[in-house]
């Protein structure tokens, strides 16, 4: 798990809707580039500055602008300010920390994500923030960083296949949702590897850093969790709220985005349960490993403490010890000895001991 | 449990509704047959060709379409429009890791479940993805491999006894939901089985290989708490939902359907209570054990150190130690050594420690 | 708990509402009799066959059969037809592992319980099947075996005393699953006091044999409570359904009987609260002895290990060893291991060992 | 924990509403006494016969009747016909282990609580079974034993300060359950008390007797929390249902009472979690004494198990062992041992082990 | 965490509504100052004597009173009938173990809240009781120290920017809140660096101080959660219930706020969950250690305790041992023993053991 990053903090009373980048320190500049397309045609990307962004007062078809990186401030704002978006809004878009969260205003819905990837580095998800904005006629989407994420969906929308380019912004708001719980499914694999790894090393070589990284497992899962409830309520709200913004024909969409949540939701309790209970057959195996080693103390200390004994009555140096004159008392006691190591052998493997 | 499928996913970017087959490979082909019923005869099985299954204008009767093997996208393409279907629900056909659910059409309703086998080899669960779509007049049943599962309901409508032939389509989908729920009560009772056979071990003979029982039912009881939790939603929509394609006589049956469905949850639920419990018991009976090994090292060495202790003494060197020189020196040594191991002995026997 | 009976299954594929006795086996013959009553006087016992119990047209009064046994299909059968039940219904009469429901019908509602009862030979409950279904002036009710759970019913009625005279079938109906619910304060009361007795041992004198202990009342419990929970939602039911066959003046009773049950439940959780933290403490107390055998071993050893080595020293052969030679060699030595002894005696004194 | 009183049972197929006293032996006589005021004046408190106690017709004012002692069942009974109480009721309030509830009459509203009081002697709780009826103009109050814990509000209705005399019945019903409630805050004020001194000894110095302590504490607040639970759904009913015996003005103080409620929920919820963390630090802390004896033990052996085998070594009788003739044999072999025993001294040291 | 306060308790028998402050003494005389403001300009800070506030008939713009300190109950009092709050309400003022609440009068909504802050000292959190009511053209907000949380507010309303002057009291309300909230960031920000900082210790070097420290912190969390967790229902019946005093605008507002609450609490529950992980890790790296420590102990034993008995062997005194007297005999045994040594060496090595 990345470091979790600062909690969400506007400098302390400061007004509530005054922006601030929140997040890792960033020198790229941000980017904003825009598409559009409709039934008959598409425009591809153009880079824009931020003040040439604008909705359109009768939209034709569907405008879509990306902007890359939120740690910008002033680009933001002005955003905001063109597409009368609530300060609130803004301000939740700069915040890496925001938690995800569907709110619906009166021209807009604003759409918070976590996109998730797999670090194979060290072994654990790495999370990053991301806003969607489905308006009339556009759709704004925000991500930390340049990514590739979306660029399918843009794919889509040249090759004019599939209904994306007949439907309108709803459905493109929809496929880059989609595309960012698609994701979830190829890191929950990566994670569920590691897990079955981990449970492989735990049931038949527990060692010390088996500890660690059931330990990491489990706070990785934690992470994921945290990451991807919310977006149950997300798709949850995008169904059942009857906003205009979006069509009926877009709703059978959203049930299959609500199935695909419930089931990475599923997967990662599953992967919980399951390695929640790794912690107690490690312990389990760690008690069998050292009652094996107790036995076998046990057996040695048992079989040779006693003749060892027997080995020290005879070395006493008492000048009336008749044994000791006696022809065949060296041999005797051997004997003795070894019948009695025999003995105790066959004891101890008779209670499976040894 | 079977190494877990791959998760859902189309290839990364591809349209929502394009159509993948998701599961292990396969390389048999898709075989389609129908059977036709109503109340005066029936029209046994026959293998038709995708392009000649289509919905009937005025049904009479039932027509039920069964298609063994999910893993032909052409086939289910060609299904799929004849039968009206939305894209989203063939690719929920053909994905073998889709988890269960019922999604209400405007014209049909369609239902994903797991068949559920106990896998004797292994001892464990193997679920196979199935789906059922009921129609006006039509039913369509598809199997990831062809099966036998329905082969008794086929046996009811040739027999044409109880109410079968004389019902709709509704009925014949709730009779084949049933077949399948009917399986989970035959799995449960093997995997009862294995729970009282491990329980058994743990109680009386823990052994290393008894936690990883342990913990493989875990897993087992955990895959099929996720196949079969779903369930209880499914057949309470079907309940609920005023759909005018499920008659009212069908719902008794369907109330039937769902107390199965809790009934299998209930001992689902009890059985991971137990084994859970289990591991609890595992680790006290270690611990007794290791108690026990403890017991007789502590017994062995504290009756034996002490004596070798006082052999060492009378082993000395020392020129001056008169108890040597004197004639009941080492008889006197033996009875006091006896006089102190019968004494520990008979501490530790108090102690119920041997 | 006695073995968990077989899973709930007609034969497979058989139709659904196929009556078939699930259950032990049992040769005894199947009773009725049938008991009527009004106001004004009562018709005692009456042993009947199965065709002769009609539902009469006019009801005067409540009439009341009981049927011991049902493990014999054919009267299940005559009596369903007899009486109008869905198949459904007798089907789950013969099924003496069917969970506790109840079943709203247009004419008649249907009750399915467990009887539960302590055996004291293995210290553990027994639960029977048993069925109540209430009619329009008639009440069936269904027992595994012939038994006298309903008789202070029957002294009721015979007495007249009391309000049972006055009121109709669905009163008659409350009492007897009133007289089940009684049975479950009995069978609690001894399980509690078999939770006190292994309460005292775990906190006193753990064992292995208690740990055995501890995980048969945790599985008597989690049968109970399977067995009994359902209750509360039948009872539930009875309340807020508002069946006509059910009358107002009754349903302050039935309010009465939600409360047992809730007192019921309560009681269980509250149990398997308590065994389940006996496990730690039995866990808790394992460990304490344990460490107590440690300490004596640690005791034993480290007093005794430094004194033989000092033993060994001058029991070494070399010629030049001045103290053996000294006059005074033995007392000093043997001096100076007793004061080595006390010192670690003291010691460990000090640290509480011993 | 009082020993758990019996499991409410009237006598087995007793009649419903039959009432039977269920409790400890008693042998005080009950007594009832009478209070009556209004705005303008109070009548003290007299001692009345059961059939001295009727509701007025036309009640000016309040009159309340304290009943101290429920095991005369012939009192309840004249008590129950004088003012019209359901048999069940009378039954409610004769059995001391009824849980707490309330029921809705036509005309009266029925409260059983539990009355909560710590015991110093056995540092554990007690609880007492009380119950309030509140009918128009009449309020009636019975506990267990003669207490006086309804004494101030006598008192304040004496002083006629505040607003009890201005308000009406259904105020008084108020300040008796709140001064129940209040009685609550008392009790798990000491309770947290002690959970604090045993925290500390766990922490500090945890012994046998800790965990005894321990789990007495667990078990007394599984006892509290079965008593007080079911006061919040009390609390809220009030609140909710809008009896026309409850006026508007007294709601607010049941908002209150509500969140007195929940408070003492909560405050033994928290006491519950720091009690269940509480055994896991037991073990722990248990684990790390029994490795402070291990690595005792450990170094004591390690240490001198090496030297004795070394004196063993030149405690053997050869003939041909030169370093036994050697002048500097002695001294030589002293110091290796001496250096052998301080390097394995620094070794354990370096470990952190001594 | 601060020892728990004394439960809320007014005198036993004290009539409710008795305003009695709860909490430890304070010396302080209680302060109240005054600002007002509206669009266009604003008064500062102005000390008052309690009877000097009172609600204006008709205000214009805002007023807002703060008072520092709550345990003078005079001034409360007259504070109370001043502006017409019910009894019940000022006592909650004066109770700093009220729990967060929120409660809607006619004619103001009364908030209590918890301010919390992070003690470096003990490295615990401290909370403070505070309260704030939003009344028709005024604010009250209460602390229990003179304290400087609500700086930022003030600032902001001198300053004139942002929108809290051209707003009205309910987003004054709003903003202290707020402010409170912002605090809870804050001290989870310190809390999670204590969590990590455990948590490292936990994996890589646990000692009993550090399964204090995890219980310390498991306390804090306990506290922590129960103080927040009421917020989340306080900003949930903000936005829910229709007050006339909440304005449309301020809603908005409160669904940030109400998201902040449910971020804070997301995070404790994220933080416990690691927490109680925490104790797993650290029992079983005890475990692991004192394995180790076994592991020595038995390698230790296992090897000289063999070697030991041979030279027993050849330290008696028997007088017909042939070995003695060869020439060869001492170095064959020397070298035999090495042998041994090393053979079990190799063989424990090949156990991972050393």
């Amino acid at each position: 798990m990345p470091k979790e990053k600062k909690a969400p903090r506007k400098p302390i009373g400061a007004s509530p809707g005054t922006v601030a980048y929140v997040g890792r320190e960033r020198s790229e500049s941000v980017t904003i580039s825009r598409m559009r397309y409709n039934p008959n045609g598409f425009e591809d990307l153009q880079v824009l500055k931020p003040a040439e962004c604008l909705p359109e007062a009768n939209p034709q078809g569907v405008t879509w602008y990306t902007v890359d990186g939120v740690h910008d401030v002033e680009v933001l704002r002005i955003l905001g300010e063109n597409f009368k978006l609530h300060p609130l809004v803004v301000e939740d878009i700069a915040n890496t920390s925001q938690r995800p969260k569907l709110e619906q205003f009166d021209d807009y819905i604003f759409i918070a994500l976590k996109m998730i990837t797999y670090n194979s580095a060290h072994k654990g998800v790495d999370a990053e923030h991301s806003s969607i904005i489905l308006g009339n006629g556009w759709v704004l989407s925000f991500l930390e960083d340049a990514g590739d994420v979306f660029e399918p969906v843009r794919a889509r929308i040249r090759s004019g296949k599939g209904r994306i380019r007949k439907l309108g912004p709803d459905y493109l708001a929809y496929a880059l949702v989609d595309a960012v719980v698609d994701g979830y499914f190829q890191v929950l694999e990566q994670v569920g590897e590691d897990v079955e790894r981990v449970e492989e090393e735990v049931v038949s070589d527990a060692k010390p850093s088996t500890l660690r990284a059931v330990h990491h497992l489990k706070r990785e899962l934690i992470f994921l969790r945290r990451s991807v409830w919310p977006m149950r309520e997300i798709a949850n709200s995008l169904i059942r709220d009857e906003s205009p913004l979006v069509s009926h024909e877009t709703r059978v969409f959203l049930r299959d985005l609500y199935d695909h949540t419930i089931h990475t939701i599923d997967t990662i309790e599953t992967q919980r349960d399951i390695v929640s209970g790794m912690l107690d057959v490690y312990l389990s195996s760690v008690s069998n490993k050292m009652n094996q080693v107790m036995k076998l103390l046990t057996v040695m200390s048992s079989i040779f403490i006693p003749l060892t004994f027997v080995a020290g009555i005879y070395g006493m140096n008492f000048e009336y010890m008749p044994e000791l004159h006696w022809v065949w008392g060296y041999p005797v006691v051997l004997a003795a000895m070894l019948t009695l190591a025999v003995s105790l052998t066959i004891f101890f493997r008779r209670k499976h001991w040894i």
